[in-house]
């Protein structure tokens, strides 16, 4: 499996997107496509491959494809697509409608990625493609489905939401029957506004196995594998959950220094912050799924470090062996009537 | 003023609420009504107002008015309008109502509280009555509002939000000239769903010192003083950050045992955790405010304990004094044609 790397996007530069993809490389065995400005790349990729190569390893399988533009973070998608059509992320892509790799990663503008996404493998047919997060909890991470593909959804899409979760769950978080839910207001199915409500008949009325709505105060739990809701929700769920995770910590933080650091084991009480972080750490499952297409793409944050970058690759490549995007296509066909029917029945 | 308090809401019975009312009556010589059945309260006030009696003062100012029924607190809120008219929480609206009471504080069934009010007191005219909450935030505490009594939207209704916070602020908060945002996916303007991005225009519009969306990844800051979003988000994103807060702390605080609790200063980190807990505590804020109602009412959460009860009780006092509701009527005429011309113009 050959992973395509948008090797010029993302906060970091450069530099951080190399050395995930000389990381992949080394500790997977992923082949790596890195997308960019060939001087540039092949510059980074010496020193960190001298590096890697310290050790007993064989050459690392990475290859340098040639892509003239970037598009900057703030670009608009549509723009994007229409005039640079030889960008890292466009020829990263590109690629992979060639067959000369499998699947994409990029954290780039996550915008233009999934614009790019869509309009160079397209979409299953009839289906929104989504956006998938996994969520540290108490547990074993939930997937959370849509968190901004879709800022407006029907009911139906909520329902396609919820079956491309459920096959994800089952592939790659190794869920045999994984729980459905859908993010709401309130426990009963009465609850939630008329978007959920008919979404939540069309759930019910599914093969899936849904165990109906999910409070916001429940998800933390994990008690749920996969949490539906729209993408302009989920969205807001996302950044928020990582403002307050941040801020909670910063005032912790300030809490114990005055108390606590100063006087006693400053580095113990470190030690237990990095392994907190590590547990809630998003790096740890290596980027967002674009669900829907036909094809793999993994959406990093644009703050992604090296780790990060490393692990969606190695997703990527797994993603990609296991045919998720043709498992998906197989599914969506086989409840693509019945969800048509239900759609039909209810609105 | 007096506050008709529900005692017979809430997850802990009425002794909490007793408490809080005895607490807030002692401390700020607020007058409380407790209505529910007599015979439980005036056993319950008469053991708290012994204990208070300890000290110094004259007799509490508060009265036991009777109600002979409860809501309970899964009750469906139309059925307990329609047929518990000897409800407490009617009871307690109707002395407001009458003029015997100047404010309603309830930590019951809130889908009832929220309906009761509505019907009893009535809406100001052409607003949809929407639920404010305080946010700790890592500078002053931030107004989201609306955060569930609203759970479909017209973009209007958040400009209405907007305007009720902005009072809120303006008066309660004591923020002179409170910066209003929205809450959306990305900070441009043209970023959100079609519901945010026709309230965007519509509160640009306005008089509001609007400062365009934040996002969820920002709100924590607290550089906005109020935040609009529809009931639905609103109170997704309030039961989220609950959720998260304490797993959060759950979290942390394994980690800590393993680490530092164990084997240092269990008492100075507990110390720090309480601090922290306090900081974040909605109970300090004392409930959520519905505003857009021809009168004062506050929503406590169900879990209220006595410090709630008391804060609410203050923060009612207060709002009643004040005069809130005329307020917001005569702000709401005033914005009420212009808000309907730019309605108008837009959709």
């Amino acid at each position: 499996m050959i992973v395509a790397l948008d090797a010029m996007g993302g906060d970091h530069g450069a530099s951080a997107l190399v050395k995930g993809a000389v990381a992949a490389a080394r500790d997977f065995g992923v082949q790596v496509a890195l997308v960019g400005d060939p001087a540039l790349l092949e510059e980074m990729l010496d020193a960190e491959a001298g590096k890697a190569k310290k050790g007993p390893s064989a050459p690392l399988p990475i290859e340098i494809v040639p892509a003239t533009q970037v598009v900057a973070m703030d670009e608009s998608p549509s723009e994007a697509l229409r005039k640079k059509k030889d960008s890292s992320i466009q020829v990263a892509f590109d690629l992979v409608k060639k067959g000369r790799a499998h699947a994409v990663v990029s954290a780039g503008n996550s915008g233009a990625t999934l614009a790019t996404a869509m309009f160079t493998l397209g979409r299953i047919k009839g289906v929104r493609p989504a956006i998938g997060t996994l969520f540290p909890t108490l547990k074993e991470p939930s997937l959370m489905i849509d968190v901004g593909a879709n800022v407006d959804c029907k009911p139906v899409h909520l329902l396609q939401f919820g079956i491309m979760g459920a096959l994800f769950a089952q592939e790659v978080l190794k869920r045999p029957e994984p729980k459905i839910g859908i993010l709401s207001i309130g426990e009963e199915g009465y609850k939630g506004n008329q978007q959920v409500k008919k979404a939540y008949d069309l759930l019910m009325k599914s093969d899936l196995n849904f165990v109906g709505n999910v409070e916001g105060r429940d998800f933390f739990k994990g008690d749920v594998d996969v949490v539906v809701c729209d993408g302009f929700v989920g969205n807001i769920c996302l950044k928020l959950s990582e403002g307050l995770a941040e801020a909670i910590l910063k005032m912790l933080k300030s809490e114990l220094e005055g108390n606590l650091l100063a006087t006693m084991g400053y580095g113990l009480a470190r030690k237990a912050f990095k392994n907190f972080r590590k547990r809630v750490d998003y790096a740890e499952y290596g980027g967002a799924p674009l669900l829907g297409v036909k094809g793999v793409a993994i959406i990093c944050h644009g703050s992604s470090g090296p780790k990060a970058v490393r692990n969606a690759i190695r997703v990527a490549g797994e993603l990609a062996q296991i045919g998720l995007a043709q498992k998906l296509e197989e599914a969506m066909a086989r409840s693509g009537r019945g969800a048509r029917e239900s759609f039909l029945k209810i609105l």
